[in-house]
């Protein structure tokens, strides 16, 4: 926990029925995994997904009222090195921005973790990337530094939730369960024993296209 | 897929969260596992779940709509051992009856899965119990026989829907998932790639106290 109540959590994190969170064979062409994107269908059709790419219009149902929740009070992000992009091994040069353009939709410092060295990146509209290669601890620390009392919302993807979640270190996930089966992938929850590190589900939502579920960590 | 329609499915059949359908350490105090009582929440509640002890009253909103069409037109059950009672090993007698007293809430042959031959055993209301030998596929044969064109009902438990499923034989799912973390225990779909199985999810209905989804396999 941060001071004064601000969580450590993550929000609008997809997962199919049989608790996969991406798809197999990720890649360029397929950032999410094959099929991947069948887990986002719920997220893609609201304003808030809409207003992070710069649009207007979108539904304002309850699965754009779960996204928007997603987004408020949040002062820093940490992300894995693959939800920041598709580069692996050491940077060629830096080039690579992130998949959002010029404006990413961050608007806090976003902490990515890699093992390799890059300076900070800031870019327009407030987000700036900066590049942790000392592991999640220090990820977690300095972004609750950053936050200023504002909550740190863990972007994902699987591997860094799993992490996370081992370490014991998320307090709330707000996850959108999809009626869809994904058989492989990236599973978020497998030989992870969530009861034993003292989860519980505190809320279930059912929205348009997704079953919105609040797993919170006990005190 | 039996004669004229009829259907392989399984009803009513509740998992947490993270996908167990029962809890761990099964045993005659526990025979859903520890913990496993919370899985059938949304069941005991129910209208359906009253007739089937004998008694009135019950709620009978969308859980209880969920749990009466399971008993629609189902002319055969099939169960494993383990959901006929506590007995393991070669029968010492035929003095277990199942857990249900004299009058099971079946109503038509019940097709019990041992290794350990035991003579057919008729209760009172229709229900007969009869002891299967030679594996899944034989139950099934003498099931739809049984059904008289009616659908096969599989009880479970988790151990004989996963033979079913993985034998690609269950026409339709109704799973009631429960908002809990179970944690551990015995798992519906761990290492069963359903997609490939050829299952997709064609409806979900919010209960008040599970969240029910159907996963039928295409044709």
């Amino acid at each position: 926990m941060t001071a004064a109540g601000a969580k450590i959590r993550v929000g609008s994190f997809s997962i199919s029925l049989d608790g996969f969170g991406a798809g197999p064979g990720q890649d360029l062409q397929n950032p999410l995994g094959v099929r991947g994107p069948e887990l986002m269908e719920w997220f893609v059709s609201t304003r808030a997904w809409r207003r992070m790419q710069g649009e207007s219009g979108g539904e304002t149902g309850v699965d754009n009222g779960m996204a928007e929740r997603g987004f408020e009070d949040v002062g820093a992000w940490i992300l894995g090195r693959n939800m920041f992009g598709p580069v692996r091994g050491p940077w060629p040069d830096h080039s690579w921005r992130g998949w959002w353009g010029e404006e990413p939709p961050y608007h806090t410092p976003v902490f990515v973790l890699t093992h390799h060295a890059r300076p900070p990146l800031p870019m327009a509209g407030g987000t700036e990337f900066r590049f942790v290669t000392d592991g999640i601890e220090s990820a977690l620390r300095q972004a609750r530094d950053a936050a200023g009392g504002r909550d740190v919302r863990i972007g994902g993807g699987v591997a860094t939730i799993r992490q996370y979640l081992r370490a014991r270190l998320i307090d709330d996930l707000h996850l959108a369960l999809r009626p869809v089966l994904m058989g492989s992938g990236e599973h978020l929850w497998r030989d992870i024993d969530l009861r034993a590190l003292g989860y519980e589900c505190v809320e279930t939502v059912a929205g348009e296209r997704a079953t919105h579920v609040i797993l919170r960590r006990r005190a």
